[in-house]
């Protein structure tokens, strides 16, 4: 590797890369009308729903990442599980709060792809590409849910998936993998890092159409 | 197992149960208007360049099935790698003949979706489950090209393909996987049997959508 | 299944099948020596680097077997991972006590083999099939231990190792597990019931090769 | 990557770094015997049957590195799949003519060992680290049945062996690999080729195993 390539961050490259993406994922309605309090609740709990089943499955892709992870990277894995299983309490305990039942849906068509991405990458693909699509779609979400906190009234019934994932620990912990990337991206070889960031750019088209489908209340196609 | 179990075939009992489904998928537009000679060349190409990019990642998705087979599905399932290759070179002659080029786009978001499904099924799944998926896909385009042709023009530049699925040949095949599953799944518990019910249902679902995206030439949503 | 098959524990049937592979597990010179004080350091020390490994190998072993796990089981298998980093602690603690280092050697070739069959187990075998060589894996050092507890001195510099093993928590970890493994079993189908039988079996033999590694201080063969 | 890096051989490089390793491999005395002619039948017999059994275990360690290899490599390895198929035969077709039966015994310890390290690395490891072990698996039975072909009898009973491995069509075989593992180490980083390296090192470790039991009839451990 020259060493130029190592100073630059691959992450920044990436969002510096997809930027108009990334943007178009931010001005994203859903997140819009949420931040306004314009939100109906009905169209806020088929997100509920969804991203309940999201955070869910999500235990599994981090548990397939531990198995192929090096040494130093099963602790702070292992937290993110810890965390998963955390944030599904926090939806249990907005839903009762709001009179909302999570378990009335099946997942959607784009939840299930969505879902179907993060298992066959994390099990065919490389340590270097699993993770890439970890950060990005924590990423995606710290940085959508800063567009939310930015308007949204404190008293919101809302706010505590701000708090949580617009929130300084959560901050940390996107900065924490955005370091652990930038190192994994430095290591890779050209192919490698190639495909990360082709990686990189389908997870946020994944996030974006995640919001589309909360928003429109999607069937499956046909 | 109860005996009675074993006697009524998996297959059948699917079939039966999400024939409403099944009947949907039979009936839509994309077949119709191919089946009719109504459908414009620009639509039938955009389903030649996704279908192509689906069947070249059906093979290292056969593959992984093989890695989790017994002993006597190798050869069978090398068969299928080797069908796979052939309906390649298919596309290929077909896109020459008529002037379209195939390597034109990337994968559509359900195309990608599913791709997604097939690769995360065969890593994470049982092999019964692997299998359920195989043979829903492959008796659902059986069914779906023997609608096209019931009605097509015999000289119609789409006829080749319906002569690959619709033809004895491929008749046997699926007469050949639906025999193996049942006894996959007279062999299966309960649990996993009702998985995969699941998975048929599901992989049913991906079809139809996929007859969708390419009759609409959907883009990624959002 | 049929009813009278659910009744009867798999673990109970399996454990009375193999019998006296398990006794000549439970009577190994290296158990006896260590219950007896006649153990020398250096054998023991040779133990505790190549379990060490072990432990360590295990993490992602577990984390494996999350990724396809059902929903019930994920924190009690979460647990388990916390479990072996204490357990990590508790030889890195004991190693100082006693002035051994740990980082003093690669995997010993039987120790090598046992963790490629688990590894290759959690990613290609389904998941009753992994769970039944973690089963069958801590039973048999719970047993192994019972032994030792059965006479070692109180005071000796080992005893950390029988508490961890033998001691009442463990106790009932392993029951647990049990419970667990009796019911995955009577799920099953005939022959995912007659390969786990197969894997309960295997297990001890890599046991009981992993007690004749730690006493003679193998080298890889050849 | 530092263009020197990519001119030197990455297979080279290892067969110099291993060299008493590889000439401890082509020295023992199983290879020695069978090319002198004097190896006892019931010793060649006990390979055989061995090596039967892990010709078979390699055919769905082929389809695992075929779901995770780029796509001009499927059609390559699926040949290995047929020529594995083909090498099966070659063993019934000899058992039968000397009268030996290859359905006598259950894999060996060290032969069980070495199926499951192919599995894990094929599951696990990255493509590069799978392709690996396939290379040097099978330059090792080039190279080992080379040193039999310098002595042994043309008219040897086990000479179709030696004309199988050690011949000009093998030779070719071994050779694309080579070049093909070249090329994939010259893309890898530093990381993922230091990794590819100790592979190199272990699979030699247990090709000398494997002749080391079938020169002793090794039985499992303890």
């Amino acid at each position: 590797m020259h060493p130029e390539e190592s100073r630059v961050s691959f992450c920044a490259t990436q969002l510096a890369r997809i930027r108009p993406l990334w943007e178009r994922m931010l001005a994203h309605p859903f997140l819009r009308d949420t931040r306004d309090g314009t939100i109906p609740d009905e169209r806020f709990a088929v997100w509920m729903r969804q991203d309940y089943l999201f955070v869910e499955a999500a235990i599994p892709f981090i548990a397939a990442l531990i198995a192929k992870a090096p040494r130093e990277h099963w602790e702070p894995l292992a937290g993110v599980i810890t965390a998963l299983e955390k944030e599904l309490k926090l939806f249990q305990e907005r839903a009762e709060a709001v009179g909302v039942s999570l378990r009335g849906a099946p997942p959607s068509f784009t939840n299930h792809a969505y879902i179907q991405f993060l298992m066959a990458t994390a099990h065919r693909g490389s340590y270097a590409e699993g993770y890439t699509v970890l950060y990005t779609a924590e990423k995606a979400y710290h940085d959508s849910w800063k567009v939310v906190q930015a308007g949204i009234d404190r008293s919101s019934k809302w706010y505590p998936f701000v708090e949580n994932w617009a929130g300084e620990s959560f901050a940390q912990y996107v900065a924490y993998l955005e370091q652990q990337l930038d190192l994994l991206a430095a290591q890779a070889g050209p192919a490698e890092r190639a495909s990360m960031a082709e990686y990189f750019e389908l997870t946020t088209k994944y996030e974006i159409a995640f919001w589309e489908m909360a928003a429109t209340g999607e069937e499956w196609p046909g």
